[in-house]
């Protein structure tokens, strides 16, 4: 199975909030192993996600980093193949199978500006539809097309609590 | 192709403003045909979508509803077909097929606490991941798997402009 981290470029504390921690949510639910994100340590969206991860399981970790040259270049050094998702980039549905064949990738996610070095710095640059929309759908979508739906399956280890699925009413049981 | 439209539970005007304009780019970027926003008319949300459409094209529209009740019994009289995104329901990849053969689609997306009687009048209640995540996310999964990732090779018609595909860089042309 292939192991991807996200980077989450340009997190503004307290503006950002909530869009950064729909990101961090999304990448733990749909299988990313860990996200760093570009920019000052923020305590709220890093207590958040760890109650989430207490709370629903699994292992995975969020991280701060002051820049994201040094971050990239680490990754790259680890093997790391880098896809940055961008509206101007190829069409995931082109390049899916060589993004399969990977065995590390780093996901890179904007928000603000990008600057230009990321766009040359990625192995490849990556469109989700050519149309501007979020880039929580974007992540969301780009990690169900690399684990193939499989992710939505997935079971996180030490979960407190489990849905239970149900077509009417809420079902939650302690483990 | 089956015809879909959005419908957004739980607008808080200001609040949600970037939340719901990400649920509105996104419901038009992956194929819907509207959304209809359960709140106050929200101008700035109105306007940005109207200047995005202008501009990237299609024939996208955003609608606001005073009461939830009213525009599901109308839609169910149209023979929509309710589905209500919910980390509670029954998964998305079980029920496809189901939702694929349907016609005409409207998809419930909350945002804050949901009222038990909109589990009770969708006639499925779908989760995407049994986990904590993004109404934003979900939207754009769910779409996603329901038009099978046609739509993101979707064509918006009387675009003025829009992006050529590059590996690196920015490339967008006037139509």
């Amino acid at each position: 199975m292939v192991k991807v981290v996200v980077l989450r470029y340009g997190h503004r504390v307290i503006r950002d909030y909530r869009v950064t921690s729909h990101a961090c949510l999304v990448a733990r639910a749909f299988g990313a192993e860990r996200i760093i994100i570009v920019g000052k340590r923020d305590e709220s969206v890093a207590k958040s996600m760890k109650d989430a991860v207490s709370k629903w399981g699994g292992s995975f970790a969020v991280e701060f980093t002051g820049g994201w040259r040094k971050t990239l270049q680490e990754y790259r050094e680890k093997g790391y193949f880098i896809v940055h998702l961008t509206m101007y980039g190829l069409p995931l549905q082109r390049e899916i199978e060589k993004i399969r064949r990977q065995r590390k990738i780093l996901l890179i996610i904007g928000s603000q500006k990008v600057e230009g070095e990321v766009y040359r710095q990625s192995d490849l640059n990556i469109s989700i539809t050519l149309q501007p929309h979020s880039e929580i759908a974007a992540l969301a979508v780009a990690l169900d097309w690399i684990f193939n739906g499989k992710e939505l399956s997935k079971r996180f280890g030490k979960a407190k609590i489990r849905v239970v699925p149900k077509n009417k009413g809420k079902k939650v049981v302690k483990n």
